[in-house]
């Protein structure tokens, strides 16, 4: 079986101990095994610290873009061979490893991009230099600059190969080293990715590490320049923010978390209308995708009372397509959901929101994969469920089905009810809304805009080039307030403000313009 | 005696059970009393969210702006009355009273500016559009929106006017109602200047609310979009971030928490310099300055060894000059610390740094104030300690004495040993370098300054001209890593950015243009 290695101090470190074993999921045979136990993470976070942190601080952006480019490269140069492993490895349809694989080399390519872009500095200019007194010699610029410390990401399982990458690249072009820790369960991919850099040796030393199992004590011994990034359940984040690090020694920590993400449909849209196909295509997308294993997935389906019928007639013809089985397997649209666990927390998920719904499409019974031995495989059928009522829901606005599962919800067709609606998640990573009158998109968006990350706005004139809600773009900002974890990712340059440290700097202005290098 | 009601729900309330007396720090005479028991501070929150925040909202930055240049202009009017209070409650001298009061109109007038400058918009586009597919039609358009909750404003004894309105300010241009609760002791000022704002009738219903005493539940009724900014100990920081509404609901928490703010000279001065003046002046200001009870006092004075001797007499010099007692007189220039246990502290203080650092200046021992009955008021010597070589100092990096007292510290006159010791304290407000020399300058310059919110550099071309570095000004960013708090106020426009909430909206150019008011 494979031993899944970590990668610290600049070495390969296999740990100590017994290992966990790592399954496919379809199938539930054993793949590879891995422990972290016994490594030195206090060593490890020193020495990116030390010598990662200094040497990224000395590149300017251009240079810093070059390493990602570079990276980028050569995990496309293994590209068959990476979505062969997602798909062995995580259940993922060839689809879903494309979503996953050609997400992480495209967000790499984008912030390499960026980085042309910001050129010979090594640091940002925030702002013009402000008059401090009544002269003009004595001024303030605010400056951006790399925090000194380390950066650990910490990753959800359900995308081991952007969501390790879009963090990675936003650190190393704002100039932070990184540890960064997969989910244990789907770690395979990103230890396959890791090694493929180590090999091209693409990095200076010290500026990535990589943790291949539980992190052990490594949050113990971060100090006041080091920062957290996590995605991954309300409950781990909590858990992360009581550190003592956090709590204590101001350790900077960006939390996105699973949310009730909504799409609503606007009254002005019915069948026939490109947006109401756009509608259908992306509810379905998104609950299918990934097997609805996507933070960004959509939750709760807003819908006017009197189109329900239709919506879910459209709905289930869709869903009736999908194929769940072995993602291995071309005719298979769906593969299971990534752990045991998962199928049990899916399962008893769908039975507590059908205490408040009716299930119209799947439901919690098992479900037999094709391709796979009767029995076998973490699979969850895409279920559909309708709550003709708002106002009798509770529990589908504050428990997450973490799969392919979305429940379609009846409301008056009035902006402010959707809004208020869409509300009651307290808080989305995106929400998504279909129409073309603007006097009811204008009311819906001021009312329901802060309420989460990023709205995508689906009228008329955009139906037919809109993706999925669901998809990340390197240059939007990625989060949302509240049960969203109140977090920040990407969105361009905005990416790095997380990593930085902003700082007024006072003096002759003379003298800051040849010391800064600004105009 | 005087009864401080609280203002909640756009009332008066006086609270119940056993009040707390406060006194006046100079004679310990009673002043007034307060207490918050039996207030409905979850009831005051949702009549904040309800009512004061969509009223904030439907108007524009212009608008907003004109309340805070109301707010001011009412505050100015009574500000005889109100530097009087200033010195009887909080044994400010007039000196001090003005740094605080004229700090709080200030900084409501300079926002009260950027708001009319912001003019008809009512929420802040953040860049340009992105283009998100091949054709030009489908773009990403990021805003920063008025969060929809209320920001708790927790504030320090020792800036009881500047504190309370520099974060009002920023907040209610930001688009957010406020409840404010300054430390219980010094609350007084605060009081009347409230009472001002509300008997001038400037405000909307439900934008400011005031908690006269101790928080009670408040905290606990906050929700994913209510924001807290605190001002303090590292102690009761940790103990807010410690609260369920920041574990568990993403409740945003801004932290200044007092630091080991430094002060560096450099090889390349020598008494008779102006820029050597310029040094003396502001460390010995920042000691004495509100009996150095300012989060951005000078802690820490790094000396090239061949200096101390030089610096010691100067300071020594300066430090005779100051004359201890009630600050209602004119011709004392220091008054006492705030209440008994700041007294307690700073002996304790001061005692601990003497373990390690010779006292050259004052002491922990008992002084008599001028004016004062004997034995009567909270009164500390300026104190001045000496520690020859840096290498053998450690407690002068992490505890604080919040009172007038400094240590000089010696170094080997290098940039980089220079910088290294400024970070030993793990994160500054503020730190300010004396130097002229360029090369110097630059090297220090990018080792020390992401271990601070501000660095001032104070060179030959503007030695007559900068302030003491204690000095916080509106439009440049207050705030540092670590144990600083990690947090960021004020800046002007990017006080905003802690109120808001980032989204990115997506859709038809066209239409996004008309809605959102893009150029």
């Amino acid at each position: 079986m494979v031993r899944l290695q970590s990668y610290l101090q600049d070495q390969w470190m296999p740990g100590e101990g017994t290992p966990r074993v790592l399954v496919n999921p379809a199938t539930e045979e054993p793949l590879a095994e891995t422990t972290t136990e016994g490594l030195d993470f206090a060593a490890a976070l020193a020495h990116a610290r030390d010598v990662g942190g200094p040497a990224l601080r000395a590149m300017s952006f251009a240079e810093r873009g070059a390493l990602l480019k570079a990276m980028s490269r050569a995990l496309h140069a293994d590209r068959e061979g990476l979505l062969a492993l997602s798909s062995q490895c995580n259940g993922a349809t060839r689809g879903d490893s494309k979503f996953d694989v050609d997400g992480a080399t495209g967000t790499l390519s984008s912030y390499a991009y960026l980085g042309k872009t910001l050129g010979e500095g090594r640091y940002q200019i925030d702002g013009e230099a402000d008059k401090l007194s009544k002269g003009a010699r004595y001024v303030g610029q605010h400056v951006r600059l790399p925090r000194p410390g380390v950066a650990v990401h910490i990753n959800a399982f359900n995308f081991p190969a952007w969501g390790t990458f879009e963090k990675i690249a936003t650190a190393i072009l704002a100039g932070v080293p990184v540890i960064t820790k997969p989910a244990t369960a789907t770690a395979t991919l990103t230890h396959r990715m890791i090694q493929i850099i180590v090999e091209a040796g693409i990095l200076p030393a010290g500026v990535l590490g990589f943790v291949a199992g539980p992190a052990g004590d490594l949050l113990d011994h971060l100090g006041p320049q080091d920062m957290i990034a996590f995605t991954g359940s309300a409950w781990t984040a909590a858990k992360l923010r009581s550190g003592a690090g956090v709590l204590q020694r101001s350790v900077r920590i960006n939390v996105e978390a699973d949310s009730l993400n909504a799409a609503v449909l606007a009254p002005d849209v019915g069948p026939g209308d490109p947006v109401w196909h756009a509608f259908v295509r992306a509810v379905v997308k998104d609950m299918t995708q990934k097997t609805g294993q996507k933070c960004t997935a959509i939750r709760r389906v807003f819908v006017p009372t009197d189109r329900i019928d239709d919506v879910v007639e459209a709905f289930s013809e869709e869903l009736a397509g999908i194929v769940v089985g072995d993602p291995q397997r071309s005719d298979v649209s769906m593969g299971p959901v990534a752990t045991a666990s998962q199928l049990r927390d899916c399962r008893e998920g769908i039975n507590l929101l059908a205490k408040e719904a009716e299930i119209v499409v799947g439901g919690p019974a098992p479900v037999s994969g094709v391709g796979v031995a009767d029995g076998k495989g973490y699979f969850v059928a895409p279920t559909l469920l309708v709550a003709r009522d708002a106002d009798a829901t509770s529990e589908v606005h504050r428990h997450e089905v973490f799969g392919p599962c979305a429940t379609v919800i009846g409301y008056d067709g009035t902006a402010e009810t959707a809004a208020a609606q869409v509300a009651r998640g307290e808080g989305c990573l995106v929400s998504s809304v279909y129409g073309s009158d603007r006097d009811w998109l204008s009311s819906f968006l001021f009312a329901a805009a802060s309420w989460n990350g990023r709205v995508q706005v689906c009228s008329e004139k955009v139906a037919d080039q809109v993706f999925p809600p669901g998809m990340v773009l390197p240059n939007q900002v990625h989060g949302g307030p509240g049960r969203a974890g109140g977090g920040e990712e990407l969105g361009g340059v905005r990416g790095m403000d997380f990593y930085t440290n902003r700082v007024a700097i006072q003096g002759d202005r003379g003298l800051l313009k040849k010391i800064l290098g600004t105009p």
